[in-house]
């Protein structure tokens, strides 16, 4: 069966297809809350409606259809599977319980946790608040301290002045929340002169416990982005063969510098004329330098970029990703750096780098044109 | 004494058992507060605020009678020992001065100290804020000084024309606090050009105060962080026979790279076919790694999780606590890292990996079954 | 015609023109959306705009003249040609288009985009947000996540209480966009226990997507003023033969330790009897030591300012630049790091020195006449 | 002259005595712009101003009477003179002038200058605003830009329907500000859809904007500690012989390492019995270690608190600061990395805590009695 389905995938299955079928839903249900729009376009807000389930629903029955034959069943219990889940069961039920259509549909909102499916990224942060739990916990027992040590001074300072407003504990906590989190709705204010002092500490309170919150996540963010990204550049270096004469320790120190890029097919890595201050390794994928008089293609494991970087600072050359490929890029700065470090590798590059422009220049010789030499 | 208590106190004496009644104490006495659910229940409100109040006595009291006995008088006048007599006292003394339930009830609200008592995150917290001390008050004076000479030029702009909201100092200074702390109530704004002009500035002030802030603040968290994570854990390494080879600088810059983590008794660590990036090494405790056909236990001082460093990256083996226990975790980008600049280490790991291979293999051929490897 | 032009250009296209234009115009277009200032001065409004806008005109014609006739026909397509175009064109088109006056000149407001420019800074901030665009797009979509479901929420929960601000779906998301963004009109504000409840989860949540914003853009700020410093600072490393001595691997150290100022002409580097806390090499320009009895001067590739940092830490003479000058800055701690690594650097700056101090003494001898030595 | 003053000055020129002052002053001045209090307590709130001013007035006096014997004259034109100036002249002037006393009084609010004057953390706070500068200033020219913009498209899309709020670009441009800051007052709201969609848009890039400006003042604030930090101990350094032993590349090592804290005299630096986890150095001043039978006093250049960090980690005497005194601090994870790079300082320290001990235990056995050994 999936042979069959395959074009329809192809089509329907890409991000950008996905991210657009969540925006429309997304709309759609909105504007089906309002009485003048559905009073209006009704129909066709259900027609859409429907149309945007229908998607996610082929969708999740293709994954899970998968799975199955994979015999992965456990994929049918992660996040991913619940997201799948709860985005197309949901709807028809509350629909099948007589619900209201205009309610049943705002658990169309669920969609938007499509958006989050299946990303590195979330992975990331959701690391973050893991690996940074005990602190940021901590932050929040110093916050509902706060909470409820002030509003319960300011239901006893304000509750005989204003007794709608701070007459219970609940209204006053909930003052103390707009407070702290510097909201400020302004719909309860004290007015006395004590719950203005005190109004005064909170506020300063609630900054000094955001700023500590920030912190935390500043650095559990720095701490993590580091770790990530070593692992996930260490796989692609063991793929260029260029690192492979270096020892395990400068291994090491290069995997630090690199930074990783992905680019779709046909997209522009460098253009001729603009300044160039990094070069690139090509971890997976090809891309082709635009030189007279035919084009160079060069392939997974090659590297480009390195004549801006040892001597004139101009690109020469237009280079593009013919496949959708993943580069390894290499700071002017960390250039320099392990260049120092490893006279040998600046040598290697240097190398290739002349036997690239005298390449070029005896290719445009033989063609009698002026042509371009590599970036 | 202490024999016949100790069953009440293992069941009462958790975190989890405190922080509950702590939060069934703090809703009662919310409720409390509201005249509506007085009526309704008001009794079982009362009933189960005097049963909080008991579980602290009860609790407070053996810690002070075991703080007597072990001659630790110090004890009683700690951080600690306060909160224990502040969540005690105050509530049946207003009671007895005849203060009306409602109101004496509200120093129930102290309780909720109690998630902050005995925290290690607290004290690493108040360290950033003593450390800080300086730059921190620095910033409190500027903040001091944008509100005065604020709130001065507000009231002489904006007293003619809003004397209400603008015609003393005080309230001018609530405008500016406000202001400065990016709630914005909006029960006191300015409405001249210049008073208007006038608060663009103030609050523009008060994000750059508050980026200040948060700035020293993220600073000091970073540096007390490294600070008091290599203190805990170098206690540790010295558990660990595997680093006792290594010289002091070694261990120094091994200390830097592992992670702590406590895990309770029966806790899954690592599960058999997810990607492994990190080693960990049991500092306390023990674990059981489920290889066929019998599990192995590995004590304090060993290390697993190695094999998916080496070669494969999935986990071969699921590997759960039987104790509580305490682990190391040494990162891939760390591991990396170390073994380059400690080859005897890679060497050693890579022995005792190769070693439980061919252990498992022979134990499985001994058995003539289809088993699993170590994780 | 270049040369014809060239006196107003001095004029009028210095950095600090072009700002004080800017200020003037959208201050007048400002004054005439007030229908007051319109009357009592209409026409001298409308004049001070005309000059603005003439002044931008012939700005941007000679631009396009000169790239026109350089043949960079792609800077016309760039986005400072771009900010050149909407900032003319617009107003005149909307007043043959027959838009009101008061309305066709809001097009002013366009003017604000040329403080930005040709400025490097914005490059730099741009390129933060490209370079972190994958983390910062996820906390944009934890945000929609949030502003969707707790909406959704929202406008079940407080629909039927008030109709009014939670009736519909968009105005549920404008009160929740208000919130989460800690911002806090007031306008629609919850009022059951519920609403309150979830109200708080919204309000937190709005600062935990908050910190983690400004913790991604924290981290990325760092690395890419760590980045871009080091690109600019190496070219001017390269001017300076103090520096050509040392091996590649200390020339990256330096480089990192470096931090350039610009100065323009006649402008204080050093006073004389203040505390040195740094030394100085002139990267580009030319400076005037005003020792006794003859001033001299330091061109490009010299060094000033290590006599403090050698012995006695208050400046011995004044300093000053004879022309715009580009001047790196070695601070005391990165000097004793630096001379501690390379001990012979130290050497020579101690030498050069010493011979300047005796220079000094020699001629002041000379003079007989009680002077000043070098800073 | 000033030996009679002497004792005057010394009672009020404590820092503590004058930030009273400063305290009392404002209190007096902002309870003096009510009415209620002016009536009743209107001749003694006059007296206390009064008796402030008089107290700022002598003491500017003295100032510069000092700064003209010493021929000084630049120091009554510093920023600290400027504030001694600005402090005592404007409220006589005003009262002359005719200006009303609840009025003139209000310049009292400058007073608050008092706070910040001759402190050098605000000078490094001045700095990072200084070297960060282009930056920062970028920042606020995108968030005139963002301002500038918003508020045109808002005045356009709201006018119509609110033209008392968004009728003209100065109203508009209020409305911006309040929200760009996310103060949100709430007295301006765009009504409209369009207009909810821009009010998002505005309050997302005010969020946005707000973050770029915390990760600058954060980055540009860890690299000024990192400075200032390394020059002021740098000089303490040199004080203490234990590290003249170094070579220049280990003094600046441990300079990074340590931390100065600045004690009052009689100050408990150490108590016995907690847990120790840094070692002292005396860069200036005296303390003394009650250690049985006699205290010991050690002088500036030596060391203490090395036991704790060598063996048993509790601390084995109180230790107190006869003198007002500079300590470095040197903290566990620093020690344990100095002496792994270094180890004959491990071999000075320990040798030196072995003859403490030893030293102690003899001069228990002399006088018979159970003693304490140093800390």
């Amino acid at each position: 069966m999936t042979q069959y389905t395959a074009p329809l995938r192809r089509l329907g299955g890409t991000v950008l297809a996905r991210h657009a079928v969540v925006a429309v839903g997304l709309i759609a249900m909105t504007a089906f809350t309002v009485p003048e729009s559905r009073e209006s376009a009704g129909a066709w807000l259900t027609l859409c409606l429907w149309c945007c389930l229908a998607y996610f629903a082929i969708g999740s029955a293709l994954r899970a259809h998968e799975a199955f034959r994979a015999g992965r069943l456990g994929d049918l219990l992660s996040t991913s599977g619940f997201v799948d889940l709860i985005s197309v069961f949901p709807i028809p039920i509350a629909l099948i319980c007589g619900v209201s259509p205009p309610t049943a549909w705002l658990f169309a909102s669920l969609w938007v946790l499509k958006l989050a499916q299946n990303s590195r990224e979330f992975a990331r942060i959701g690391r973050v608040f893991v690996l940074e739990a005990k602190p940021l916990a901590s932050v929040l027992v110093l916050f509902l301290i706060v909470l409820f040590l002030a509003s319960a001074a300011m239901h006893v300072i304000e509750r005989h002045g204003q007794p709608e407003a701070f007459g219970t504990l609940p209204r006053s906590l909930w003052w103390a929340v707009v407070t702290l989190t510097t909201t400020g709705y302004g719909d309860e204010v004290p007015q006395s002169t004590l719950g203005h002092l005190l109004g005064a500490v909170v506020m300063i309170c609630g900054i000094a416990t955001f700023g500590l919150w920030i912190g935390i996540l500043t650095n559990g963010f720095a701490a993590e982005s580091r770790r990530s990204n070593f692992i996930q550049t260490w796989d692609l270096v063991s793929k260029v063969p260029f690192f492979q004469t270096l020892d395990p320790s400068a291994i090491t120190e290069v995997t630090h510098m690199l930074r990783r890029v992905e680019m779709p097919e046909r997209t522009a890595v460098v253009r001729r004329g603009r300044v160039g201050d990094c070069m690139y390794f090509i971890a997976e994928g090809e891309v082709q330098v635009d030189v007279e008089p035919t084009p160079v293609r060069l392939a997974a494991g090659a590297f480009f970029g390195e004549l801006a970087l040892l001597g004139n600072s101009l690109r020469t050359a237009n280079v593009s990703t013919t496949q959708p490929s993943t580069l390894l890029i290499l700071d002017l700065a960390d250039f320099r750096t392990l260049t120092a470090h490893h006279p040998e590798l600046a040598r290697v590059i240097e190398a290739e780098g002349k036997r690239r422009v005298s390449d070029n220049q005896r290719r445009r010789e033989l063609q009698l044109r002026s042509g371009t030499s590599m970036p």
